[in-house]
């Protein structure tokens, strides 16, 4: 069964109580968070975000791919963001597959050969986050003076440590 | 000054009252969100999800870009989903400029050439949600069964209304 009814139902009752009206696209506290797409995040809640806040960019893994930078030169030149954290997380599913495996396994379910994609399975956490930061530094189109802060999630308690580098 | 101060205290009182330790990675409600970045957007409250219930995808646009369909082909076969729910939104930013005009000013302003990376932007919202679900039901990785609804956000009302194919 489709989810389609549950959230046209949540939708209406969110709209019914609707507050945020009159809101700018750019983001008031000036940052974007990139982050994973699990299902136990709610950034907003993690970070303490209020809508109008920030831009979050999520994908599998949290990482600062070629998708998530284009997101990034967007939010820096026409929405005004300053800075940009980077949030992995414990317990991330990119640490439980690799690239092979993952191929091989689309391969016999589908017949089709995804060998020209790069799923970006990693084995450490920390190192991707810190790679993320790098990719970050060094887009030739964000300036030097644009800030990156890595984190990673803890999914069991909802705390978030920084990543040095 | 960097946001990272405000964003370590709001973490620190989420923690102190966390709740969802124990949540199973795969989504509860077995399905993934593609939306876009932008800060007035809150999909956890304007889908009404619970922690734990959908994989949230999100970059400027909202667009199933190869990216999105990494993450998406990883959260079918690695976590269980079986449909996704596209939506955009009124007063998208990627509505109010053009890939030549940006790629002009980043050339200006920092020096390089932008000329090899598309920034997707868009003028027309239903058409862009409409070739995102092409791209789901085209993509060979994932099953013929996986469902894609497309919707756009109201900015300004909080209500979500279904995009037709």
């Amino acid at each position: 069964m489709s989810v389609v009814p549950h959230i046209r139902d949540a939708n209406q009752a969110y709209a019914s109580t609707f507050a945020n009206a009159g809101l700018a696209a750019s983001p008031v506290r000036r940052f974007a968070v990139v982050t994973c797409m699990d299902a136990r995040l709610d950034p907003a809640k993690f970070l303490g975000l209020e809508p109008g806040d920030a831009n979050v960019i999520r994908n599998a893994g949290g990482l600062v791919t070629d998708d998530a930078l284009r997101s990034l030169i967007i939010s820096h030149w026409h929405l005004g963001t300053q800075e940009v954290v980077v949030v992995a997380h414990e317990g991330c599913g990119m640490l439980a597959f690799s690239n092979d495996d993952f191929r091989r396994t689309l391969q016999e379910q589908t017949g089709h050969d995804a060998g020209d994609i790069d799923f970006l399975a990693f084995d450490d956490l920390e190192a991707a986050v810190q790679a993320s930061m790098k990719r970050v530094r060094e887009c030739p189109f964000l300036p030097d003076s644009y800030g990156v802060t890595g984190f990673v999630y803890d999914v069991g308690t909802g705390a978030i440590r920084q990543v040095r580098d």
